[in-house]
């Protein structure tokens, strides 16, 4: 039987998108009671939106750093804290949370550059607390399939890596309008060093590597900001190179009008080739070479366990963005329930994005960014992790 | 703000499927909390459920008599009850706790058949009390949708209703084996006089007439068990007439081997065409006539306030099945407020399926056997609701 | 090597649809030279088309019977004649023709009506040359590698054969515009008793028997005139009971907004199942039953010979409508040949369907037409072929 | 009416794929007479495949160099030929039938490098006669109504251009099994200095260029041969400016599991996007931002006459790889009859790729191979054409 969490919530107060994704994600599952936050740096929004969430008005903070130190003190307080704050204020959240000994679930990405990340790495190592990455993409259950079928070698050697995330929102200068998704994801203040880079180039990046198990060791990339006035890339396209002598081609633009959320990834080797899409998770596509192509289905035949424990309802019902977001926050619930009782992490921890996953993906920002730069160079990357 | 509701459930103990359903479509909006339950028929196994389920030991009962008089008579006793036993039990539950006093939420289909249901209806009516069915696929935001098109005139005047439920997981007789879904789906003491056609014809019936805002009033059908030994039709075909002149087929199949829950409604008037699938929730064809197919997509482009106030994601993350479920349960939520506060129902109440939809799937029911056993003659409905 | 027919064609002059269809497929392999025609009833117009064809001013006929005589009597004489004038000209055409022992390349419906297809029957016999009804959808390759399947037990027992051909472009009153397609497509004294079900409706029955190799014993039938004044069916529904035990729905329409020719067949039997489409007629889903679903594709892996001879490209360069009408047109002209030399019938005629499949879909409309008269009623087949 | 033209084929004898198409290709609208040919360098096997084909004896020539000289010679001589060779006897071959005054249709690529394609360049226009590159997808219809659509601004200012081209047949070492075709398209002596680049990238190239009307001015491109022993690249990414500052990607790939011909355009402006692929060439993806995505289909609404007179069955009724091949000859045969009549070119013969797009195709392979060798380093076309 699972004990139910405490959790709370820095961020995600009126208004915002993805506090209320990571809200339905920790309720799904029956694992988690939101019951404190720092829901707004505008007190008076903060308190209207604990409010409207049932938090009890003593544990809706003004700031993140009383949050942080008042929880630690309750002997009820929070076990984990979920940060779905903009970008730049990841890490001063994580930090304050992790010394005071709360564990962290963090929207991505981590920080806002490669340097914030490797000293965040200190900290979490530091605190020896659970540090998890919502790159929720890697919940959903086919891609979790996908990634055991390259592990046991149905694809032979992967020779192609091939991924995009391409959106149509920001194909006129939204940022112009009172939007503020787009106002502080254009902002390189608040961003980063990439635009449709960070906000969706990194979710293709991890996607592709937790499917692949492979690293990139080099990129020479093409960066483009379309509409003018904007300063980040709203187009990537990225060459990539990776350690085992695999190439790959990823693009992620917010400017191609028809897309909506078009995360996509294809990954070919010597035996055979699959092919995923975000929009229509429920169908994994495997073709063994020289043999017709087979649409798998969550929950159906030919699926194995990896995919069946992180699924709900049967095959042919679907299950969504919010199920998959959901599958991270449970294997959390489990790492955290094993941490706390000082027992071995369970097996399919390895599964969840933490740090490791998070510096990856600032070393691919940055690299992306300075290849870009330096006309398409192929940049090296260290490896960070 | 939204009050949180305390809820009880009867039957979806361990090894259920529709029970967890239930639940967790009860959780994704913060609308309810699990406070009591009579979970299984076998007191350990009640009790076990229980206590995994996080419900206090002291409101686990052993009966759902008990329940009902229990809950009722406690001051923070459930607001309503969840039903997820096997059909023929939904009849005497739904009375216990209708006849306490206490709103209920039932699985379909209603009763075990029509006379049940009638007499239910009486029982409802004299309760005052709210009476939900979850013919769940009405919660899908595109469904909305398309019941509002056709609503609005942007298909003209109906003139084919073409629904379809097929599946394949009774194609060998699973019912032989240990498989307790199969066996109570295939047995009428349990299930009603319809196999496929009542566990899921029923589901394209309703959907039909949802979207549609049609009343069928003759069928001709044929049903088919073609599993040597087993009692209930495992196919039927139905065709049917409208009361405005509009016709349709109907198709249910457990023995349709390839199919997981293929449920489709195509609908045709006089100046356009919808078509909507359930493995696809996603997406909406619309085609008026003389002009390309148009893709219509959740929280997209083209769809209406009637879907978005039940969307929770962009455009391009899909929600699925829970979701669609959710939504039911969130609006009977806003009902049971509105109702306990003795304010007018809310707008939207209109989409939720009750007792009429009840009914009229139960003489759908009756009716399609009824002209199955007379070989396939027109049957007329007496329209009851 | 293949030596080249001497064809001539009656109708298809200058406007029409099914005419040029015909020539193109007849080209296609090189198998045929259009040498004769009676292009048009209108003395003008057929010489004009002639011309324009390239027939020689010589061999271009103001009548039917003038150019069975003629070329009945040139020592160059015609090999075969493709008849594809209004329904209501096939019997005397063909007779026409066949009593001067031409063989004889006939579009659907055979005939007027079932009456007038036995006649035809006898002298096709009695002429001992050879009769093809292009029901062209049985010469699209993935067709033939379907059928194939079902008769290798694939499917194992087959329990139900759903097939449907909808379209949309008598949504409105056409016939009453200067459509001279519809126009006479709804005429009955043109196009027979059947208006859906004659045109696309057979089709759909003889590809569902082509693929099932199953004979329907009994139909009961629901046929509908939606637009005002149109005296024909525009939408057919029928439940189809086989002689196996398996059963059947058949759905032909004309008014379903968004449907061009969406002609689709799906078998099930309890080993597995297939679906194919012919909108997009490159691919066929083969579900064997526990296992995924397979994408086969024309060409592609797993496909085998039946298919591959009448496939001329690789697999992924998309062949079509025309390629399919092709394979009939070469399967006859491979058929004539052997037929001029004594020599047995090549393996793969049983192809061809001849006035077996013509009859077979005269009196499946006969017995629908009645079946609907009569309420729906189930109607006996006498099993003509 | 249209004249028919007397055609000779160079290459093309028994085994080989590409000369069957451009055969069919040709008779599909009875615009050509096949009377002559120069089928194999190898004498026995050139006059066999001749007689199969129906060429007249003496028409039947050993070499390409004495057919020229003697169809030259003839009243009745051949109008135009169609080179169907190995890549490195296209320049040649087109050089010889040139010089004696004979119209070349030839396949693509061009030559087997630039120096040549510049040179073929002069020996065209000093022939003063009609040299066609089948680059056979510009004839599909829809294709040609992207390309009116980009012109007409339905997409505003393009800025991306995504184009891929992937297959699979070339995962394993075919060339080393006695496979013709992987022999000569994997020897750079006969297939130039590019692979899959040069086999099928090129097509992509040339088809992004024909629908949105943009030169490419530099390229980075990463090429790699996957296959051990292999030469030429089996894969290559390659990123793209554009002259108007628009970005591409482009992908070819022959080592792709479950790709048979994976041709797909997107093309993406301000105000709207496009999506096409050859395996589906039916259908054509149309998203005016802000709008819910149309689904155009070939001869269907909202498709115009660009499309339409090169469009042969009514929508629904596909047409594929062969049609639009066919639509290439018959512009071909329309713009010949046009040159020999000494009236100005035909409209539409803007749609027949010529020397122009062959060049400018040399020119991609080339820049994409010297930025590949100099590690993917911009390097800049000079736009030869």
């Amino acid at each position: 039987m699972s004990k139910k969490l405490k959790l709370g919530m820095v961020g995600g107060g009126e208004g915002a998108f993805i506090g209320a994704v990571h809200r339905i994600a920790s309720r799904i599952d029956d694992r988690y009671e939101l019951v404190a936050g720092a829901l707004s740096s505008d007190a008076v929004r903060a308190k209207r939106s604990a409010l409207a969430l049932g938090i009890d008005e003593t544990r809706s903070y003004a700031s993140f750093e009383e949050m942080a130190k008042a929880e630690a003190a309750r002997e009820d307080g929070i076990d984990a804290v979920s940060i779905v704050t903009p970008n730049h204020m990841h890490f001063p959240v994580a930090k304050a949370f992790l010394e005071q000994g709360i564990h962290v679930i963090c929207d991505k990405p981590v920080t806002i550059d490669l340097a914030q990340a490797l000293e965040l790495k200190k900290i979490v190592a530091e605190s020896g607390k659970i540090f998890a990455l919502t790159h929720n993409y890697t919940g959903y259950p086919l891609v979790r399939q996908a990634r055991k079928m390259v592990a046991d070698g149905l694809l032979g050697d992967i020779r192609l890596v091939q991924s995009e995330y391409i959106q149509d929102w920001l194909t006129d200068a939204q940022e112009q309008t009172d939007n503020k998704q787009a106002q502080w994801r254009t902002d390189p203040e608040k961003a980063g060093a990439g635009g449709s880079l960070g906000d969706i180039g990194t979710h293709a990046f991890n996607l592709a590597s937790f499917i692949s198990g492979l690293d990139v060791t080099e990129v020479s990339a093409e960066l483009t900001a379309f509409v003018p006035g904007r300063v980040l890339d709203d187009n990537a396209h990225v060459m990539l190179r990776y350690a085992n002598g695999a190439k790959g081609l990823l693009w992620s633009s917010q400017v191609a009008p028809g897309n909506e959320n078009g995360l996509k990834v294809r990954i070919y080797g010597d035996k055979g080739g699959l092919e995923w899409a975000q929009e229509n998770p429920n169908e994994l596509w495997f073709s063994p070479f020289g043999e017709p192509v087979q649409k798998l289905t969550r929950a159906g035949h030919g699926v194995g366990e990896v995919a069946n424990r992180v699924s709900r309802t049967p095959a042919g019902h679907p299950e969504g963005y919010l199920e998959g977001f959901a599958n991270l926050y449970s294997d959390v619930a489990d790492a955290i329930l094993a941490h706390n009782e000082n027992l071995p992490a369970p097996e399919f921890s390895n599964h969840i994005p933490g740090i490791a996953a998070g510096i990856a993906g600032m070393e691919f920002i940055e690299k992306v960014v300075q290849s870009s730069r330096d006309n398409g160079v192929w940049t090296s990357l260290d490896g960070h992790k």
